[in-house]
């Protein structure tokens, strides 16, 4: 199996030093040999700051990595010091050519799955980025239009898809329609059955309004788009329910029901996935020709240099994205 | 201290078996006296049917409580069979005089706390119920307008408001003001000392968008009327932050940092309340003249008269209706 990439993200947030730990702790914790794609001088700095005993290899292709031996296998993409908490413009211009790097390398194949680190999205606005985020990027890099890679959080406990997400609430009820709903749960359930090895995928959808509507009282979503998107899936023979009031889904009971929970928005899907896995929550993109996942968190500058980031979600999303990866090799 | 009144709900729902349960546990549970308020017959039906060892003490007035002894004191207003899960409209009628009986009690004094079993709103409504829900009844036999009485949602591991509650989602944004959240986290934050003897309560207050707008990238609600609703709170010496990304908020080291988190619309709060403390969430009433609690859940007809239904929150609700009414009596 080829190596898994994992791009750096924002250098003066905390994705360097997870991947840092990650890779330190490889052995125990069972994960596949990956490279990082950023800067040496930059994990020289993280190892260094953070009493790290760990060599940096830096190599110039992946095909070096054996060569690297026990040592941190790093793209090297340029000299750039490790800055906790102060991100900057260079630091901003090496966290967005690592990523369209790191995402080359898996679109060709070279690399079996994409880890993408933690950015600042406004930061890499600043040095030309043009996407909403790195699932857009990372779909515009393998030829997909962004509708049609669509957003999961997973952690141990729930699996949930925000059917719209970086949108404001107020535009969600009118970004909502059944061709959306079918075509996103669609991608999810083909994607739960060829990367997760889910052969029926039980799918539960949530309603968008309070109580799911209480049959029309509080909004006529429900009825109007979502139900009949659910039948259709029905009819075309997937497992799946719903419209269920949002509230009523994410207990222990409910979840065992369901191997993906479907939201109609982002705090809907992520409130109860980040109060379940907080610390093992991955970000995985489904229906694109490559594997790609990141760690459910954001650069978090404020800790960034100290021991307080958990380095779980990175360690989840590389274990994840080789899961995946060996399914589809398998396939 | 005078009795507590529990008002039976809908006798085809789960709520007369799970008052029933809760008065035999009452000495274990360590609950205060209690009366229910409904129909003798159909809790005797409801002890027969689930093979409670307990007598059935019909009583005109609470002052006839001590005479039931240790027999299950009912204000009985009226025969009705216990058919669970067949709801009817005599049912619907006893529900509906129960909660005014019940309510009047406690408007009066008569009763030291009122709480209220699971209706089905639009089977009220078929019998005269003009009300959106119980909080609103309550608050209108409390002459409190009903946009005062504000509705909190509590279990071990996390306390919530929903700013806004039983409305639409797509109608939410329109709602939201800047007056509207500085008063009812002001209601909530008094009540929070008067009722739960927490002197200088710590509010944490979500945003609306997804990652609270992430500075108004994703919507403009946050700047234009959260924020500013926190200053002034602040300014009056309140300890309140946001506004908080709602996925942000849930988890234990976040929860840690508050006593009370105030959410724009209903799933924000209930979500994550029902994720942590399905089995004993209790609903309280916050702002009114007398202290009203409900277990926090609905009829459920698909599991009443079976043993799949919980007691927990039933007994939640009276619990804390108790320990609310004696701080009212101390101060």
């Amino acid at each position: 199996m080829r190596p898994l990439v994992a791009s750096v993200g924002d250098p003066a947030g905390v994705g360097p030093q997870l991947l840092a730990q990650a890779f330190c702790d490889r052995a125990a914790q069972g994960l596949p040999p990956f490279a990082i794609v950023g800067s040496a001088q930059l994990m020289r700095g993280v190892a260094a700051h953070h009493g790290l005993a760990v060599d940096i290899a830096p190599i110039a292709s992946l095909s070096d990595m054996d060569a690297a031996g026990d040592a941190m296998p790093v793209l090297d993409l340029g000299a750039i010091p490790y800055r906790p908490g102060h991100p900057d413009r260079d630091g901003a211009s090496l966290a967005l050519a690592a990523l369209g790097e790191a995402a080359r390398l898996a679109v060709t194949g070279e690399a079996s799955a994409l880890i993408t680190g933690p950015i600042a999205k406004a930061a890499l606005q600043d040095v030309g980025f043009a996407h909403p985020g790195q699932t857009e990027f990372v779909a515009e890099a393998c030829g997909v239009p962004a509708e049609d890679a669509v957003m999961m959080l997973a952690g141990p406990s729930l699996r949930v898809v925000p059917l719209t997400v970086h949108v404001p609430l107020s535009e969600v009820p009118g970004r909502l329609s059944a061709a959306l709903i079918e075509k996103r749960i669609a991608i999810a359930a083909a994607a739960l059955t060829r990367d997760f090895g889910i052969a029926a995928p039980r799918i539960a959808v949530a309603g968008l309004n309070p109580h799911a509507g209480e049959n029309g009282r509080m909004g006529d979503e429900e009825a109007r788009i979502i139900a009949p998107a659910i039948a259709a899936l029905r009819d075309a023979g997937m497992a799946i329910t719903g419209p269920h009031p949002g509230d009523a889904m994410f207990h222990a009971a409910a979840r065992a029901g369901y191997d993906l929970a479907a939201c109609m928005y982002h705090d809907q899907a992520l409130i109860p996935l980040k109060v379940l896995d907080f610390d093992a929550g991955v970000n995985v993109t489904l229906g694109l020709p490559i594997v790609r996942t990141s760690p459910d968190h954001g650069t978090a500058f404020g800790i960034a240099g100290t021991d307080a980031a958990h380095a779980g979600p990175t360690i989840a999303a590389i274990r994840m994205a080789h899961e995946c990866a060996l399914r589809r090799l398998a396939a």
